[in-house]
Order: C-alpha cells, then structure tokens, then sequence
C-alpha cells in the first residue's frame, strides 16, 4: 500500500468531563499517550469547542441572565426559554430566520447557526446551565499549537470544531470554528483539471472536511470523545484560520 | 492502540479515464487489489458522482443543446453559456438564486446547488462537453453495493459523492447524493448526554461526513482519485439513502 494517499483518525479515549481552567492541551497529550498514540510533526488535533467553551469557563447559569424585551419578544415568537434567547441575542449580530421552534442567528464571530452555538446537552445541571462558544476560537486554536510547540517540540495543526445545521440539508456536520497550522481553504483557481481545462472557481473548505471527518468518530451523544487525531493530511497549501471560512455577508445570498 | 475508535480511508490510486458504459466496480476492485488493498464487510466506498455520470454516459455534446427563451434570459442575467444554462434548467424544478456569475437551483434530485451539478472540469474536450449528475445516484449505490456482494461475496457500503458549495461559508465539501447500506442521518434524538439529559434535536448527516471525509484525500484538480475506501466506521444504525438528506422545502427556511 505504500504510495496510496491515506489518512488515519483516532479518537482520543479517557478525556474526563472537562472543568473551567482545566489544562486541555496537557490532558489531551496524556491520554493520548496512555492509548499509545503519540503525536507527531503534521498531525492535526481536532479539539470540540464544547472542551474549550467549558475550561475557559463560558458556562452560564441561567437563573442570572436577565431577558430583554427583545428576548421576551422573540421567546415567545420561538417557544425558546426567554434567558436562552437573551444569551443567544448576545452573542449576536443579527437574527437570520426565526421560527416556532427554530432561532438561526449571525454570531459575532460571523457564524452562521443555531441558537448562536449556545448549548444545552453535555454540560452539568443541564436545565439551569448554557455553555457558550469560545470568545477567540482561533485565538484558542493558536494558543494549542503553541503548548504542543512548548510541550513536544513539534508543530500540528488545531481544529476547534462545532457541529452545524445548514439549509438544504437534513443533519449537522462538524465545522471548523477555530483553526491554526493548518490551510482552512484550499484555493484551485488556477490549478488544471486531467484535461488540461484551467479550474475556474474551486475553493475546498478543507478544514471543514476535517473537522467532519472526526465529527464520523467523536459523536454527539454520551461517547464522549471530544478530541480526535488525524494523521495524513496534506496541510503544505497556505495556512489560514476559521475566520476565513466565513463568507462575507456581501457574497452571500442567503442569510 | 487497542480499542480505540479507529478510521482509516485509502484513496485508490491508479483508476483511469473513465468512458461510457465502462464497468467502475470491476475498476475500482482490480485497482484496490492491485494496491493491496482487499475490501471487507463494513468498508465503506465512496465514489465519484463523476466517474458514475461518465460510465452512465451523461456527457451532452453542448452544440447539440438547444437554448430555450428562459435560457436566453437567465444566461443574460447570470453572464452563462446559454446552451449550460438550458442544461441546468432541464435538470432543476426551480432556481433558487440567480446573479452574474451564480445560478444556483433546485436539481430534480431535490439537491440545491450551483449549476444543478453540470460541470465542464475534468471532462473530455472542455468547452464543448458538459457532464450531468447520474439520473439516479442512490440506485447506482445499490447497483454498486450489489456487484460488490456478487463478485466479492461481502457487504460494503457505497457512497456516490458530489462537492457541493454552501451557504454562509466559504469553500466546498464532500456531499452523498447516493447511498446505499449505511445509515445515512443518524438520529440520536431520544439518547442521552454525558450527564443523562435526553437528547433533543441532534440528526448527525453520516453519509454527507463520509464523503467530506473522502474529499480530504480525492481533491477536485489533477491527482485523478475518483474512489476512496473507508474502513472503521460504524454504519449499524437503521440504512437509508441519500434522498434522506434532502430537507423538505417545507422545512426549509432558506431555499
């Protein structure tokens, strides 16, 4: 098999529930250690941003949120817990699509999803708890690769995923939140085809397709597998972060 | 490593130019051995929709494509070939948006996307062919599936693949638009979280994370790998087919 293009992802096994100011990186390296995976030069890590939300501390209890008329308004327009909606309307930009049940809104950090990634499953004391997306996820991506740099000696790339509806499409796929070390979008212009015809517009969201190649092993429900190992990859294109992944509102025709 | 979840994808290498009525299963086997690479029950394969339409002998000769008047008119206004637009509206029940440089439609398939699927890239004798998306890719996966289990004597799942824009984000991924014996969107709704709180909203779109996961190793220029084989995925959820990820236009808030 030696030559074929391969790609290996492992799910990194044992990671306990996740604390505010726990050290993710050094937990991560650990178990990943202990399972006898030991990360090497070019291997990217793909951390959920619910790990991360939690050890940067962004639970909130929701008994101290304070809804605003605006939230009151679009609760009851939703059927949404009125402190949910004041969390998810501060987190945001803009409101997209609302809906007896459905609230899709532009998040500050130019994402757009559900409820603002504001979550309720996975955390501690479910009902009276939301976690919120990380402030700087590719802030946090950085910050990764740095530790493992310090820790190990060695650069891989950092995916902070997320899992996301999209219009058109039954299910959530993982995406890619926050991203270092990594290209995020593979750009083809200019590249040509078998044929030889030049490739007109083709730009790959190739840290999106990672993030939902180890959305196929990390789940959502009790697995808890929130990191996962990728080893294979071709990351030698330019290095971006997840923000360039978001189109510009001014391209998009449909938010 | 024991125990770990583990997923491990082959692009097969070798596979060549594609024509019609060529038979791609007999291909795909004979270039997988050749590279050592046996299927086995509970491997997954992805192809193509490319190397599907091209055996099915979807490629149309554009100077025998007669533009109709609604052609005339959406090529104006979206600076197209009139003779690739009328294409497009042949294939589609509806356009979604229309702007210079961008048609994007609801293709028969019910799948929204740009040019409902027809490509000039990679394709014989450039401007003057375009290739449409098979007729009916979820039976070619069952076509598929079913040669496998005749010549090999084993179960695999099959996945024919597309790559698809979107909106609110750059780039394009991996998408199902066949499938056939593998669960297509798992439904986690009635599970239960890390701390046992029920699952509310959570459909995983498994089919469409396979074939980003594919498209990490197949690329979209030159390399020419039209086939990737998955192994470690654990596809014993209820099946269903690619049809299955198509939301309803009633449910959808964006088309």
């Amino acid at each position: 098999m030696t030559g074929t293009p391969k790609l290996v992802a492992h799910a990194i096994p044992g990671i306990p529930l996740i604390q505010a100011d726990d050290d993710i990186v050094a937990i991560i390296i650990n178990r990943a250690a202990e399972a006898g995976l030991h990360l090497r030069a070019g291997d990217a890590l793909v951390i959920s941003s619910k790990i991360v939300s939690k050890s940067k501390g962004r639970l909130v209890a929701l008994d101290e949120v304070e809804p605003s008329a605006d939230a009151l308004a679009l609760a009851a327009e939703t059927s949404k817990d009125p402190r949910l909606v004041e969390l998810v309307l501060r987190e945001s930009s803009r409101v997209s699509r609302r809906r007896p049940g459905v609230l899709v809104t532009e998040h500050r950090l130019g994402l757009v999803s559900a409820n603002a990634g504001v979550d309720q499953s996975n955390i501690e004391a479910g009902d009276d708890m939301a976690l919120l997306l990380p402030l700087d996820p590719d802030g946090a991506a950085r910050e990764y690769r740095a530790a493992i740099k310090r820790r190990l000696g060695i650069q891989v790339a950092v995916i902070v995923s997320d899992s996301h509806g999209r219009p058109f499409r039954v299910g959530n796929v993982g995406v890619a939140i926050g991203a270092a070390g990594l290209p995020t979008v593979k750009d083809l212009r200019g590249q040509r085809d078998l044929y030889g015809r030049m490739l007109e517009v083709t730009q790959v969201a190739y840290a999106d397709l990672i993030a939902s190649a180890a959305h196929l092993l990390c789940g959502e429900a009790d697995e808890g597998l929130p990191a996962v190992l990728l080893r294979g990859l071709d990351l030698s294109a330019p290095h971006g972060c997840a923000a360039d992944l978001n189109r510009a509102a001014e391209h998009d025709l449909y938010r």
